[in-house]
């Protein structure tokens, strides 16, 4: 077999880890001695013991001489677990082949230093492209400190999310819309804009069994969230975030600032932790939320609408990914609302532009995912 | 080789008419003696042989015993051409393999009887569903004598057909666009709504080298094409049809109707067929357009829109397919026109329901081809 061969066995290995790892990446690998696999495995669950550790603990054989195969450059630095390359040193491994390099300040090259300097053959960018794809959030959030957001909605063959009345339970059928719910599994963070809890009351949790609730950001410039909505009234068990862009302090309180600091003071009796964020031209200001909710440690969120709260998102420059879901239906209706309202943009050249479509048919329904092109660069 | 990888062959031959045969099929045949292929061939072009009497005339070998496997039912009536079963029988050949029935009232099952009556064994219906798929558009021509129309439009990720501002060059890349001339060379028709005409002044021609082009239908209810458009002036070199409901004789005239009356003669002067429809609630009677285009010898029709046309077209159940390009770039846009305008469902449970997607990724493009559901099976 080719490194390339085994490489992708790691790959596969790391998979498993998908839904668990997080913020940690998903991570696999494979140890091979005299042409053999010897051991396996992935990095199971975050604050457990990373892929190769395991794959070495794991295996009985006698691995001097032996060639390891890992995803992800190992780390060299005391986290949650000991250094990785102290084991793979330790144990007399002779040759390291490497998918991603680690862009962890704590780690960048040093994993593979280290190797070296204790005699080890070590061989880079084994497959490179596949293994950085496995954590896309991973290394989007160790780069920029700011949440990898996914842009995801349904639509009809014909661009609609809705008919005319607002109605749109449902567009896509039971596997796709399972489909979203692993998303909500995987990624930290769920965002929607006030819209969407007014219209539709949504719950925002994740439906999967034994899957842990991404937290909720809801886009509420002036705090129009009802008290006695779901997300409200769930907030002490779920985490929310209500972001409404009231300046925090004002010198002279009106009656209306009244309100409104009664109001904050119930959400947050509530359980929601109410943030304070400048005022963008259509709301929120988008970077500086994101900027603080990747503080708080939210690597991923999946931004699931309405419209406008997506135009903007675009517009600031926040989407990596977006997901299009199309239903085998049309709609049709001037008046019918599509995933991304807004004003738009003048002329086709200013579109935002997408890439690297992936497609695939979920039962009756067709999902592309995309890459977000120059945009999201820039941010 | 099984009868089916013969069958597949003769697939392949009839394709290579595609786009000269109309109001013909597509038609293949290949020829087998002592388990070789000896002939092979297809129907070149409307007027000209049938592909398997062009198998038989270009096959040098005695074909006594030999096999025959043809995509569609060999016709047995005097046409363009002699009936095919006649030289069938003639030559010698001892079993025919079919594809497709013809359903064409001349023919539909008389070409099997005979070759039959002649002591000739017929297997029928070899891979049925592939060969009837050569063939949507004579298949639904035969059946209903209305055109089989394809509704086709381009649009964004976000299902915008244009930005907020109308502009609508271009959505997708040259590569589809292209792809979209070769339907203008396919189809026998074109057609767009009188929105369209006004907004685009389009030619609505076939740009591809040696096409003929599609005749070209203006739904213009009220006769608001203007004189000097780009259709009006090359009416003399392509047929233009304009549907209009303007009554087609009034008792009394009135001042407005001595304009009509003049608008009228100025457009037939210019070339074109004025055609007098009735109204349906949102303009030209489609149903009975198609009907009439029909009897006119119109087997297919590509309809490019506009928005409101496209939901009207769905709306009277006329569409047999529709054809989504999908262009990698969101425009946004609340007020941006999308592919299906009119007042659209008022409940999900009320779509136009599409099936059977074929997806094509045409460069940074993608194809969803889609047969319409129910709607079009009452037309």
């Amino acid at each position: 077999m080719t490194p390339e061969e085994y490489m992708q066995i790691a790959i596969e290995e790391a998979k498993k880890g998908s839904g668990f790892t997080s913020p940690n990446p998903l991570v696999g690998a494979v140890l091979v001695k005299d042409g053999k696999i010897v051991g396996k495995d992935y990095h199971h669950k975050y604050g457990e013991f990373h892929a190769e550790r395991n794959a070495i603990l794991n295996c009985k054989e006698d691995l001097a001489g032996a060639s390891l195969y890992v995803t992800l450059e190992p780390c060299c630095h005391y986290g949650k677990t000991p250094p990785c390359t102290q084991i793979i040193i330790e144990r007399g491994i002779e040759k390291v082949y490497i998918g991603s390099y680690d862009p962890n300040p704590k780690v960048n090259g040093g994993g593979i230093k280290q190797l070296k300097d204790a005699g080890i053959e070590v061989v880079t960018e084994v497959l490179k492209e596949e293994c950085d794809a496995l954590n896309p959030v991973f290394f989007h959030y160790i780069e920029k400190k700011e949440p990898y957001v996914v842009l995801k909605y349904a639509m009809t063959a014909d661009g609609k999310i809705a008919t005319r009345t607002g109605a749109s339970k449902w567009i896509t059928g039971e596997a796709a819309r399972k489909r979203v719910q692993y998303s909500r599994k995987i990624y930290s963070g769920i965002m929607v804009g006030i819209g969407t809890v007014l219209a539709d009351d949504p719950m925002l949790t994740c439906r999967l069994e034994n899957a842990k609730n991404p937290v909720r950001i809801i886009c509420d410039s002036s705090l129009r969230i009802p008290l006695d909505s779901n997300i409200v009234k769930t907030a002490k068990e779920v985490p929310t975030i209500i972001a409404c862009t009231i300046p925090k302090e004002d010198k002279e309180k009106s009656k209306q600032d009244l309100i409104i600091e009664e109001k904050i003071e119930k959400l947050q009796q509530a359980g929601c932790e109410v943030i304070h964020i400048g005022r963008s031209k259509t709301g929120v200001d988008l970077k500086e939320l994101m900027k603080l909710l990747g503080e708080k440690g939210i690597d991923s969120i999946l931004l699931e609408g309405g419209s406008s709260l997506n135009y903007s998102a675009l517009q600031a420059g926040v989407v990596s990914k977006v997901e299009t879901y199309i239903a085998p239906k049309i709609f049709g209706g001037e008046l019918a609302k599509t995933p991304v309202g807004g004003i738009g943009v003048e002329e086709p050249g200013q579109a935002f532009f997408l890439k690297n479509p992936k497609i695939t048919q979920i039962e009756q329904d067709i999902l592309i995912e995309w890459e977000v092109g120059t945009c999201s660069r820039e941010s």
